[in-house]
């Protein structure tokens, strides 16, 4: 149960269709799993660029009076998730400025880790600062490339950020599409008819009945205009470092991501799980909606039942205030409750993709036996996660993790389970069926790819 | 998929109980799925009542502010589902009103089927309404009965409507709880600590810790105060008319409803399903989440695996605006995604709750052939609804219902399935495991048991 | 400086105009000063009614969106002034019901003195109220008078209800306004090319250019539809009791009332207290901008000249918050600001319209000392209010009134002036220049015209 | 009637009070003049920087709940005017940056000339714009000056700019007062116990109790922080150039301005025109209530009596819809009524401050004609603006300006009024008793005191 500060941002953009804006909305929708904070759609009709903002989920943000405000045939989107303390209007994306060469836009998933250093220089030579938002740096490293053009800009630019970036940034007549040499964060292109798309992950380009054509490469800059596409190789890399995360937790079970279906994956992670672990037990119960996929798969390849034991309140709206004092313990309960009649008296393999605190594992457990477990075996359809991400995983300090300072033994013994089991990192790999050295599983090993 | 016209209200109740307005958001939150049209608290300190009332989910009505100017130790609830057309402010409840004996609230779950001549009565003597709810009907009823008690008015009111009610009345310092004399809808009594706590369904009192005690029996009045609990039985009826929807569609999977798990009904159902039906297939999947428990049964009786192959979008937020001409034929979409890569070349079963007029059905079809699955095969975990409901069950009328006027051969063409299945108006009852004649199966068999 | 405790409701209604909803807009709009808590516009297309209310002033409560929702050639509207602590929703007028005969909507302007007893009556033949308000007990009244034609109900509701009333009515095709046997608060008819136009003052019928036409007399019912009008004398009263206080600080300047100019009576006022009042002083300044007229008078009467020696601040907006603590005795000063070089040093006479608590006079007076004044003589452009008004100007108690247990003398010393000088009540009626029997002075003479 | 183009922005600051946020919530209330669109607060508790803006009113963007948010001894604030099409949230100020000194927020009152060639420059140097006012160029000045104290670095900044402006600056700990060296726009200081307050007018002290202690000079920086003032002259000028219209239009009538009390100044311009016109007429009438002093000025000297001709309507709120097609000719209407009964069979003399396009005038005239006036004289208490304002007076291209096409004679045909004269240059500069090389008049005599 990967918390929702590990959250990921999506971003969506089309190029050539009259109601870019609603595509945009559509897209910006299908993708709201990756950030629920706040949400932005910038459009341009070739001349100007319109911009719409707001806190909240997408489809509470726009209405037909605000989309209808956002003309034009090219549309950038972004939904962000929710960061500690600076959730205010300045940081919503995408960010629209102008400078020398005119109006532009970006919006960005990732995460950079040579933002202060960078920051620090462009705020020596003069440069100030709107928001605390490391994209903003990119901004003014492409309006500090003077007097090449843009795309010139662009990659000096790139060249001097490190870190996790895909991004979509708009001109008034031009998208232009970014990944970065790792391929952290997945990024995907499409097309609608004549119109091109550019999403976070396929769902989006499902959802607008638009076809996949293939992903952005890592290192691979696109520009999308009236002339079409040019795609230009700003970086070579000889290792990608695609996020695992994205497999276990963030990506929608339904997009495929690094070429890969997710649910898929996720079934394989399960029955990988099931192989290495020898559980008798009565019942396989997932922990909905993340570890659903995992728990299909360990049911199949264990053989023992699948069931639902745990039911999901998806209700939460925007701002759900928790009980005072005298109404307890809720931990929880507010998003699951069990399903009594399944769990009573019964040994119960239980499916969770990931434990970062291990606070809510150890609430969550608690439930299950007070709803008449007689055995939880807990079953983590990933590696214990031993290192923080900075690469735009917002995860808690080194500290907080539990998996760093515990054994699987303490942990076990923390939360009060009958027996605890975690992929290995080699069954997770194998499961993935993708080369290893591909991917960047700095959480699990502590070997960060970016210096 | 029974749609949003079908959704029910919640009612929930509170006495004795010094948080009693935070209570009663916690169990209006439990019981969304009944209703996410509107919401509203009453309370009372013992002297004077209090309300609040707003359009959307319990989570964006209510905050500290207005829950805090709602103090007292009793409180009632309510959930209202979407109606056509008449979604405004004064139909949200409980109503609260004014009249010889002081302040009055009340709170309604079902249908009433004579209203219209009650209310054509009443006008006639003189009283005037202002909403264009049913339940207003009974509060002027009460009112009228003047000179006697107010239970004695209740009761005396009660006998004059017909239909499905379970009820919550508060005035300043006792709670009714009122459940119809055939039982229609599900209504609950638990105890928290001292406090009585009356809900609609038993996931309401889960969330709050509460201890299930008993159902309210169909025909009873529960007067709840500072004397304790007193126990009317206002109707003896020989035939319950228990809702059988709210096993196959209306209730939360975990509640307890008429004394029987949800879950496990509809689970049930899905293997009385398999029983019945003898397709070979390659995958079972559920139109989540409605169709979940009932596909967990069919998988495990026919032994064709369970697997995900439609990912649901819980972020539809309050008013999803949906895309104009040029972006056409969204259907389902905006709901559902498949995954494809569970579906291609593969036979598929798919189970749903049950079909209304067949249009959404079509769309899904489509969507999993389109998503390259070889064969679907529809299973409905319920009969064909061949009549409407006037007890609160919103239907379409019955020219509208697909199955009312077409043979079951007929709707498999017009889904362009491989085959249709219903589960039989036997197999559902034997499933149920609770004598038939207790059940209203209006909607299967056209026999009202209220006239 | 009668405070806005005191501010009066106001009413307006079209009858035959495609842009109805506009036209009551705009009424509203110009009757703003009688009530700035609350507006709402009932419309009707001939058959269906339609209502929108709301908080606040008219401007920020209608909008484009919200008035297009407001078809039809028939509206009435309503501003409501501030009450204390009821000021919610439901009782925001006009309201809208459905009784026998169909909808029907009110609104009202004044206040009933015997409603207490009817409403009583009426909760005890199993009448129900939504509101707090007096003037659901009129459509009680009406609804219960069933079997006769709605004249002759209205009439006979009418006839049971005694205090001030100036009254708008509207059925789905029919407008009738109707003003009390005494004439307490004004209304008028207008005449807007075939559409006739019902409003509070004249004011409203100057803004969307509709012709003054006559006064609504007292008793007077007038019906108004496809037919054209109908007038009936539903109350014959030998003795008329309008409020002297419309004159005195309700009415716009510009209005005319009871057939006479506000402005040029106020004017009136304010020469012949300057004929009875003998102060030496250097200025006449008005608290504007209430006293303006009186002070033209005063100054013109006297040779004194004109000056601005306060400034008024109109952007109190919705909720202006107080300072806190530290930051203290604010008083008068959030509303007026002394022009010190006008005051300087100087011998002043300021004209004010009536004192009530005294408190707010009390802080002006050390406000304009402050600022350098010499002397400070305060005259009083209306007779000491000696007794609470019962028929709708929401004046403190008796006891809270100061001028009901102080003598002149000592409320010259409670605020500190130099001299303190009251309009005599032969002076008012005199300047008045209508015959003194018709009006209701109880607030000055203690005599209640209405038992 | 200078219109709301016109209308200008309000500054205030404090330092060193405990409840800065609502001692600048205050400050801004009483500017709420000089501008109406948005309006910002910035504080500081000498470390960090909090922030709150709006679009409204200062009442009604502002509650308990941000004002609690604002902590700190330190707060800055703006009134921002009504602009052209740019009325967005960026451009709402204080603006609030981060560059390589740290925070620093800005609020600015005036308007630059070489703003464009700045923009460009600094565009040129890779500096990027997030909002379209002319203030992010000071920021950007101010952030280019590196590697020298922040002080110098204004200075260097201040000495590049060209235009009018008061501006109010702080930092963490220091706020900063900057009028510009020709002192277009006034900018006071003050004090309130130990705390020391900036405004635009002193009628922002005046509510808050403080003392008023000095303008701010032109080209004076004055630097506030704990320890002390520190007062700088950044640039010597020989000729100061303060704007006239402060005096005739912009200010509060109660304000000092340029030492000198605006209702003072204007009276005497009233009583100059007079002067210059013989008229016989009944009655002079000010438009109000900008031309209220004057008209009392213009009454005295001529002996012909002042009365109140005109109604104004002040609740017009955030958005006045105005009426369709059907309900025409608005015009000056919505803002004012006449008054019928002073005006019928009068000759009139009607005082305003001055006339822009004409358009209002002439609608006005046309009102007060029909209103029965037999004669209209038009007296403007300032000269014809032949010439548009460069220096923040929004006021329409030279072409629209009706005085710098027409003669006064046509103008008198266009208006359609008996007589207009407008106040001589002379008599505009020998009233307002200061040396008349200290003023720009640039809008009468096309003579641009900064290049």
């Amino acid at each position: 149960m990967f918390n929702k500060l590990n959250e990921k941002c999506g971003v969506f953009g089309v190029f050539g269709h009259l109601e870019a804006a609603r595509l945009a909305y559509l897209g910006l929708y299908a993708l709201q799993h990756r950030g629920q904070e706040s949400a932005g759609i910038v459009t341009s009709d070739g001349r100007r660029m319109y911009s719409y903002l707001g806190m909240g989920l997408v489809a509470d943000i726009f209405n037909r009076d605000n989309l209808d405000k956002l003309p034009g045939y090219l549309a950038i989107g972004h939904n962000r998730y929710s960061t500690t303390g600076l959730s205010y209007l300045k940081n919503v994306q995408p960010l629209l400025i102008k400078y020398a060469k005119g109006q532009l836009a970006i919006a960005h998933n990732g995460n950079l880790i040579n933002t202060d250093m960078l920051r620090e220089q462009l705020e020596k030579e003069g440069s100030i600062f709107q928001s605390t938002s490391d994209t903003e740096v990119i901004l003014h490293l492409i309006a500090k490339a003077n007097g090449i053009p843009l795309e010139d800009a662009i990659i000096k630019s790139l060249r001097q950020i490190k870190g996790a970036y895909s991004l979509l940034l708009s001109t008034p007549d031009t998208m232009i599409a970014v990944r970065d040499p790792y391929g952290v964060r997945p990024l995907c292109l499409g097309k609608l008819g004549e119109a091109y798309v550019i999403a976070s992950e396929t769902c989006a380009l499902d959802l607008i009945n638009a076809k996949y054509i293939r992903d952005i490469e890592p290192g691979e800059l696109l520009i999308i205009n009236e002339k079409g596409l040019k795609s230009i190789k700003f970086a070579t890399q000889n290792k990608s470092a695609m996020c695992i995360f994205e497999f276990i937790y963030f990506s929608r079970p339904d997009s495929y991501i690094f070429g890969r279906n997710v649910h898929m994956i996720r079934r394989e992670y399960g029955k990988q799980l099931a192989l290495e672990t020898k559980i008798k037990a009565d019942l396989v119960i997932p922990v909905p909606d993340s570890a659903n996929s995992a728990a299909v798969g360990y049911a199949e390849q264990s053989g023992i039942p699948f069931e639902t034991g745990l039911i999901r309140n998806h209700y939460i709206g925007r701002t759900f205030i928790e009980p005072d004092q005298q109404i307890r313990d809720f931990g929880a309960k507010i998003k699951y409750n069990p399903v009594r009649e399944v769990l009573k008296n019964k040994k119960v393999i239980v499916i969770d993709d990931s434990i970062v605190r291990g606070t809510t594992s150890k609430k969550l457990v608690k439930m299950l036996y007070e709803a008449g477990a007689r055995q939880v075996h807990l079953c983590i359809s990933s590696p214990p996660i031993i290192g923080p991400c900075f690469y735009g995983i917002d995860t808690p300090t080194k500290k907080e993790l539990i998996a760093s300072s515990h054994t699987v033994k303490q942990i076990k013994e923390y939360l009060g389970v009958e027996s605890l089991h975690y992929l290995s990192r080699e069954g997770l790999l194998k499961a993935t069926k993708i080369a290893s050295a591909k991917f960047c599983c700095a959480c699990f090993n502590d070997e960060y790819p970016i210096k």
